[in-house]
C-alpha cells in the first residue's frame, strides 16, 4: 500500500487556501508555503468545493500567463490537452491488459485438463486451431492436445485416467489459488474483493492510500488470472475496473493537474472505470453508463465525452489483441433469427422475479457471511478459507460438464442458439429426416436425450453455483460477481427456456401458444431465455438499469431484444427492491463502514438542522477558536483534546460571530512549520486570524498570523433548514462539513454538524438515521 | 397560450411554505390556503430547491397516511406508479405523432409532385409498390402514379409538361407555408422555430406558460407538417422533440404529483425530450444521453431509466406504425460492407474541419440575420418572409434532382453504398463486362458520366442549402436543423468520398493508397463519407459529443465505424470551439434574452460574492422588511415602489440580523388575502414574522402575521465567497436568490445579489459578465 502514499508525498507545492481567500498578498513570514497544506490524511474525506476551486486558479494562472509567452501558451494548449492523453493511454493499457489477462486466464483454465503438445502456451482452442488434422465435427479434438491422463499413463478412457484427471485438476486448482490468495496477502492486501464498493467510495471523495496504487495494480492483475483460472465461482469483469481505475491512477501522476488535485483525480477514475466494463464486456458504451449510473458521484459532462473516449481506445485496443480469436469486440456474442412473441413476456417476467428473489438471497446470504469472517475467528485464516472453498468447488464442480468448464464458456454455451451446425448436448434435438436443413432457420423440434442429461446437470448446476458463490464472493482474492450472477441467470433462462420450447411444440393447441407458433415454426430460443435470465440476475445483485440493458444491447447489436431485457431488468428490479434498495455494492459499503453518501437515496424524515447539529443540549460547548485572542498553547491543546476535522473561528466567545473555517491538518502543520521556521513564535504567541494584527510592545512574545489557513467561505445553513436540503447539499456540492447558524437571537449561535475524526459523511448520516 | 395558464391555475391547494417551515400549527386566521402561495408568475425562474422540498413533504404525508387504510395504500402504490405510466402516454403518443407526421409529410411532399391515382392518399412509393406492373429496375415509374402535367394535359414529357410541373411544385409549396405560417401566427405562436432553445431555458427552470400547451401541441404537429412538405430546407427534429415535450406536459395535468410540482414536472419533460430524439431518429439511446447531454439541466438517475423507458415505449410505437414501410426502425438505415483504414482517417478529419467550419458561419449567420429580423421592419413581415424564402427555395430546388426531393431522402440516398443493384445517378460506375457481379462485394470502378453529373449537381446543392438554410432557421414556422446541417455535411462527404474513391482507383500505386488499396478490392465506401460529413456538421452546428455519436452509431448498429464518426466529431468540436463556444442553441438562448445559466460554462473570473452583490456601494439601501415593524402600508408601498422578486425578513433595521426571506408574489397575495377575509386587517395594522404576536391593546389595529409565507432557510453565503463557487451553487442547486452575509463586522449585513423584476439567474451572470 507504499506506491500511492509515494506518489502523493510530492503534493505539497500548492496552498489553495492561500489562493481562495485571495489573501496571497499576506505571505509575510514564510517564504516557502507550508508542506503539506490542503492535501487530505489517508481515510478522510475531500472537500470537492476546495478542489474546485484550486483548480480554476490553476486554470485562471495558466490563461494568464499563456499570453506572456509563446512557450507559455505551448505549455497551456498541453495542459488543456492533457485529458485526452490520459484518456488514451487508461485506453491502451487496459486494453492491453484485459487481453492479456484473457489469454492467460484461458490458457491456464485449460491447463487444468491438459497441455498443448505442440506449445503448451496454447489453449486448447488455438491448439486444435493449429491442427490440420481436426475435422470441423471433432473440432474440440486433436491429437495435439493431451489430458493430463493420456501423457503421463497413455490412457485416455478409463476409471483411471478419470481419476488422475480429476485429482489432477484438483491439484491445479489448489495451486492457482493457493497462489493467488497468498500474492495479495503478501503484497497488496487492496488487490482482493471486486474492488466496485471502495472505487465508489473513493469516486464520492473518500482518500483510500493505496488502494489503486501500482502495487495493486500488478498484484491484481496477476492475481485475477490466477484466482479466475482455480475455476472458483467468480468473474474478472469487477476487478478489471478495478485494474482500469488503478491504470488511471497511474497516469495521473503524470501530469500535476491531475495528481496534485484529488477532484480532477476523480474524474480521471470515472473515465477509468467506464474503460473497464467497456473491456470487460466489449460494450463501450455501456461502459460509460455503468460508470455513470453505478461507480461514479460527480459526473460532468466534459468527462462523459472523455469517458467515452477512453472507453472506445479500449475496446479498440482489446479487439486488435483479439483474445477471443474472432475478431468480435464482445464477450458473448450472439446472434438470434426468430423474433420474440408477445406471451413470451410472461416467463420473461417470471425470470426477472427469480433474478431479482436470487438478487435479495444473494446479498443477504453473502451480507451474512462476510460479517461472520469480520467478527468471528473465520476472518483470521483467509488462505486456508480460500484453500477450503477452491477444493469444495474442484470436487464439486468436475464430475458436472456444466461447471467444469469455465464460466464464460458456459455462458456463452447457454447464450447460443442451436444452429444446424451445433454439436452440444443441449442441441441434441431430434431432427425430422424427411426434411431439408435450412442453416438458421430450423423449426421447433423435440428434445433428444442429450437435452434431457443437460437439463438435469444444468440444475445440478443452477443449486451448485447459487450455494459457492455466496461463499466465494468477499474472500480474499480478486473476485468479481458479473459472472457469477450471470451464470446463475443463464442456467435458469436456458431451463425455462428448453421448458417452454417443449411445451410448445408438444401443445401447439394450446390456447397460449395457438396464436403465434404454428408447427413446423421456430418460435421459441431458449438462449433468448438465458439472456432474459442473465440481465435479470446481474439486476437483482446489483441493481443497475440502463446500463444493464445497454451492456446486454451492445452484445446482441439489435434493438429487437431490448424489450424481453428491459421487462426482466425492471422486473427483477422491483422484486429486489421490495425487499432492500440496497445492491450488493452499496451492501459491502455498509458493512466496511465507508463513509458514502448514496446519490439514490430517497431522505425522508422530517428533522431540521437544528435536530441534528452537534453539540446537543447537554454536549459540551462547541470547540471554536477565537480570531485574535487564542494563544498557540490553547491551539495545541484544543487539537490534543479533540478529534474534530476542523474548528469554526469566531469573533470572540461573547459574540460568537463566523469568521471562518479552519481545517484541524492545515493548523497543525501551520502551528509545526512556524515553531520550526520562525523565530519568536513560542506557546504564548497570540494566533490571529484577522486581517491585521495589531502592533504589539517588544516584550510580549511574536504573533502568528494564519489568516491563509482560514477559509473564510464556510458553507452555513440556517437552524431551520430541513435536513433533505442539507443532505441535498451535502450530495451534489461535496461538502466536508456544514456550519449552522441561528441568528434569531441575540447572539449568534454556531455549531458544525459533525466533526469527529470519521469523516462527516458517515457520521451525518449515522445521527440522522437515529433519529 | 391559454392552455397551459388554464391547467396551471388550479395549482393553489398546496401551501408549500407552511410545511417546509415546520409552522403549520400557525394556520389561525384563515382556514383556507392562500390561493397560488407556492406557484410561480409567467417568465420567472422557479426555485428548485423549494420544489424538492414541497415533494418530499408529500411523499412523507402519502407515506404515513399509506399505513392507515388499504385503500390509502393503493393509493400511494398509485402514485408510485404514476411515473411510469406518465412515460408509457408519453411513448405511445410521440410515438404515434411521429408516425402520422412521417406518413403526411411523404404523402405531402409527393403531393407537390404528382397523384395517385389508384388511391390519392398514397405517397409515390406506396403507390408503386401497390402497383402490380412495376419491375424492380423501374420501381420508382408505374402508371398509377401521375405527375400533375400528365394528368392535366395527358403529355408526361416535353417542354410544356417540365413548366406545368414546375410551376404547380411553387404553387403546392407556397400553399403549404403559407398554411404553416398563418396558422401559427394566428393560433400558436409558441410553436415556431425548433423549441429546443425554449425547452432547456424551460427545463432549467423558467416558467414560459402556454410553450407546452394543448393548443401549442396541435398546431406545431400540423404545420410540422406542413412546413417539411413545402421543401424548405428544414428537418422535423427539433420540433418533434417540442412535440414530445408537450405531450410530456399533457400527460403531467393528469397526476397532481407533476402538474403541481415545477420540479417534477421538468423530469417528466426530460425524459419526453429523449423521447422525441428516440422517433426523430430511431434511436432510443442516442435520445436518452441527448436529453442528458443537450437538453437537461437537472437529470437525476431515476429519470435516467425512466427517459429509457419512455424512449424506447415511442420507439416501438413508431416502429408498428412502420411509416418507412421498412420494418426498420431508423429513419437512416446504412449497411456498409468494406472496413475502413487507418489512412482514410485525413479525409475524415478534414471533413471535421469542413464541419467545424460551417458550425460556426452558420450560426455567426443566422443569429446575425436573426437579430436583424428582431431589430428591422423585417420582423414585421413574418408571413410575407417566409412566402419570400419559400419562393425562392422552390424556384431555385426544382431544376435540381438532388435538392428537388425531400431532404431526409436525398440524406438517405448519399449514405447508400453503392449495391450492384442501385441504379441511381449516384451509382453510375463503369463495370468490368468480364467480372463476375456480387452482390455486396463490388470492387472499386471508373466512375461513370451519371457519377460525374451527380458531383456538379450536387456541388451546387451544397452551396444552395449552405445559404438558404441560414435564412430559413428562426422563421415563423417550425424549423428544425439537425436535417438540413445533416444534408450539408452528407453532400460534402459524399463529394470528398467519391473524389477519394477515383483517386484511390486511378492511382493504386501512390505511395498513400499503396498499403491499403489493391487493384480489384473494395476500399473505399463513399456513403461512409457521406455518414461522416454529416456527423461532423451536425456536431459543429449543435455541439453535441457523445449522444452524436450514439445516435450515429445506431443508426448503422456496428462499432467499427465508430472511430471515423468520433474522429470527425471531436475535430468538428474542437475547430468550432476555437471560433466560439457556444452551439446554435445556446446562442439563440442568448439572442432571445432567455435566463439560462449554462453548466458547461467555466467561470474564469476572479471575483467574490461581496463584488457582484447589490446594493453597491452608492445604490439606495436594501430594501429589507422588519419582523416585528413594518405596517401592511409600508409593505404595499415597498411593493409598489420596487420590482424585486423578494425581500430579505430581519430583526430590526439597527440589527440587521436575517431572519428569512419571503417571496414577492406570496406576500402580495398574502395581503390582498388578509384584507379581503381577516377582518380588522387594515393599513396600519402590523404585520408579524415572529412565532408570535404580541397582545396588543383593543384600540391598536388587528396584527397580520405572516410566518407562514416565511422561508426561515433562506440560502446564504459569506461575502469572501468566491463567485465560481457562487455560480456552481446556483447551478447544482437550482436556487432562485441568494444572500450574502457579512458577520466580520458588528451587524450583520444582508445582500441579496439580484432580486429585479427579471429573474435572478440572468441578471446574475449579467453581473459577472459587466465585470
Amino acid at each position: 500500500s507504499s506506491s500511492m502514499r509515494s506518489s502523493l508525498a510530492g503534493v505539497s507545492g500548492a496552498t489553495p487556501t492561500e489562493e481562495m481567500n485571495g489573501a496571497g498578498n499576506l505571505m509575510d513570514f514564510l517564504d516557502e508555503p507550508f508542506p503539506d497544506v490542503g492535501t487530505y490524511e489517508d481515510f478522510h474525506t475531500i472537500d470537492w468545493l476546495r478542489e474546485k476551486s484550486r483548480d480554476t486558479d490553476r486554470h485562471r494562472k495558466i490563461t494568464s500567463k499563456s499570453k506572456e509567452s509563446i512557450w507559455e501558451l505551448i505549455k497551456s494548449l498541453l495542459d488543456a490537452w492533457s485529458g485526452w492523453v490520459v484518456m488514451l493511454l487508461i485506453g491502451l493499457l487496459s486494453g492491453t491488459l484485459a487481453g492479456v489477462i484473457d489469454l492467460a486466464v484461458d490458457w491456464m483454465t485449460d491447463l487444468k485438463e491438459g497441455v498443448c503438445l505442440s506449445a503448451f502456451w496454447y489453449s486448447h482452442e488455438q491448439c486444435c486451431w493449429t491442427s490440420n488434422e481436426t475435422t470441423f465435427d471433432d473440432r474440440d479434438k486433436c491429437p495435439q492436445w493431451q489430458k493430463w491422463a493420456e501423457l503421463m499413463t497413455g490412457h485416455a478412457e478409463g476409471a483411471g485416467a478419470y481419476v488422475l484427471n480429476y485429482f489432477l485438476y484438483i491439484l491445479w486448482a489448489l495451486l492457482f489459488s493457493f497462489l493467488a490468495v497468498s500474492l495479495v496477502r503478501v503484497f497488496a492486501p487492496y488487490a482482493c474483493g471486486s474492488g466496485i464498493p471502495e472505487i465508489k467510495t473513493i469516486l464520492s471523495g473518500f482518500i483510500i492510500r493505496g488502494y489503486l496504487g501500482k502495487w495493486t495494480l500488478l498484484i491484481k492483475t496477476v492475481t485475477l488470472v490466477l484466482a479466475v483460472s482455480s475455476g472458483l465461482s467468480l468473474g474478472k469483469e469487477g476487478p478489471l475496473v478495478h485494474v482500469a481505475c488503478c491504470c488511471g491512477n497511474l497516469f495521473c501522476s503524470l501530469f500535476s493537474k491531475y495528481s496534485k488535485n484529488e477532484g480532477k483525480r476523480r474524474e480521471v477514475l470515472s473515465a477509468a472505470a467506464a474503460a473497464g466494463v467497456s473491456v470487460a464486456f466489449g460494450a463501450p458504451i455501456g461502459g460509460v453508463l455503468f460508470s455513470l449510473e453505478e461507480v461514479s458521484y460527480y459526473f460532468p459532462l466534459k468527462t462523459l465525452w472523455r469517458s467515452f473516449f477512453a472507453a472506445l481506445v479500449a475496446a479498440f485496443t482489446l479487439r486488435s489483441i483479439n483474445p477471443f480469436g474472432n475478431s468480435r469486440l464482445v464477450l458473448f456474442y450472439v446472434e438470434y433469427h426468430t423474433p420474440w412473441y408477445m406471451a413470451e413476456l410472461v416467463p420473461f417476467i417470471l425470470l426477472g422475479v427469480f433474478g431479482g428473489l436470487w438478487g435479495t438471497l444473494f446479498i443477504r446470504a453473502n451480507i451474512a457471511w462476510c460479517r461472520r469472517r469480520k467478527t468471528t475467528q473465520l476472518g483470521k485464516y483467509p488462505v486456508l478459507e480460500v484453500i477450503a472453498v477452491t477444493g469444495i468447488t474442484a470436487v464439486l464442480a468436475y464430475p458436472n460438464p456444466y461447471t467444469r468448464r469455465s464460466t464464460s464458456e458456459l455462458i456463452s454455451e447457454l447464450f447460443n442458439d442451436c444452429g444446424a451446425l451445433e454439436s452440444s448436448q443441449l442441441c441434441d434435438y431430434i431432427n425430422n429426416p424427411n426434411m431439408s436443413r435450412p442453416v438458421d432457420d430450423i423449426p421447433d423440434r423435440p428434445a433428444g436425450p442429450g437435452v434431457y442429461t443437460a437439463l438435469w446437470q444444468l440444475a445440478l448446476a443452477l443449486i451448485f453455483k447459487i450455494v459457492i458463490t455466496i461463499f466465494t464472493f468477499g474472500m480474499k482474492i480478486p473476485s468479481g460477481l458479473f459472472i457469477p450472477s450471470m451464470a446463475v441467470g443463464a442456467i435458469a433462462g436456458r431451463i425455462v427456456g428448453i421448458a417452454v420450447e417443449q411445451m410448445a411444440y408438444h401443445h401447439h393447441d394450446w390456447i397460449i401458444f395457438k396464436n403465434w407458433c404454428r408447427p413446423g415454426a421456430d418460435c421459441v430460443t431458449p438462449g433468448l431465455y438465458a439472456m432474459v435470465g442473465a440481465a435479470a440476475c446481474l439486476g437483482g445483485v446489483t441493481r443497475m438499469t440502463v446500463s444493464l440493458v445497454v451492456i446486454m444491447f451492445e452484445l446482441t447489436g439489435g434493438l429487437e431484444y431490448i424489450v424481453p431485457l428491459m421487462a426482466a431488468a425492471v422486473t427483477s428490479k422491483w422484486v429486489a427492491d421490495a425487499f432492500g434498495k440496497e445492491g450488493i455494492y452499496e451492501s459491502h459499503i455498509q458493512l466496511n463502514g465507508y463513509p458514502y453518501l448514496d446519490v439514490r437515496d430517497e431522505f425522508t424524515h422530517r428533522t431540521l438542522a437544528t435536530d441534528v447539529m452537534r453539540p446537543r443540549r447537554n454536549d459540551p460547548p462547541l470547540a471554536v477558536l477565537t480570531q485574535d485572542s487564542t494563544t498557540v498553547e490553547d491551539v495545541e491543546t484544543l487539537i490534543k483534546d479533540t478529534d474534530y476535522n476542523g474548528f469554526p473561528v469566531v469573533v470572540s466567545r461573547e459574540s460568537e460571530r463566523l469568521i471562518g473555517f479552519v481545517q484541524r491538518r492545515d493548523l497543525t502543520l501551520a502551528i509545526k512549520n512556524a515553531r520550526q521556521k520562525q523565530d519568536g513564535v513560542v506557546s504564548s504567541s497570540v494566533v490571529y486570524f484577522t486581517e491585521d494584527a495589531p502592533q504589539l510592545p517588544a516584550s510580549n512574545p511574536q504573533p502568528l498570523k494564519l489568516r491563509r489557513i482560514l477559509n473564510l467561505s464556510p458553507f452555513t445553513v440556517t437552524d431551520h433548514t430541513p435536513m433533505e436540503t442539507v443532505v441535498d447539499i451535502f450530495r451534489k456540492l461535496g461538502l466536508r462539513q456544514c456550519l449552522v447558524t441561528r441568528s434569531g437571537g441575540f447572539t449568534l449561535m454556531i455549531r458544525h454538524i459533525v466533526g469527529s475524526e470519521t469523516p462527516i459523511l458517515s457520521k451525518h448520516t449515522g445521527i440522522v438515521a437515529m433519529k
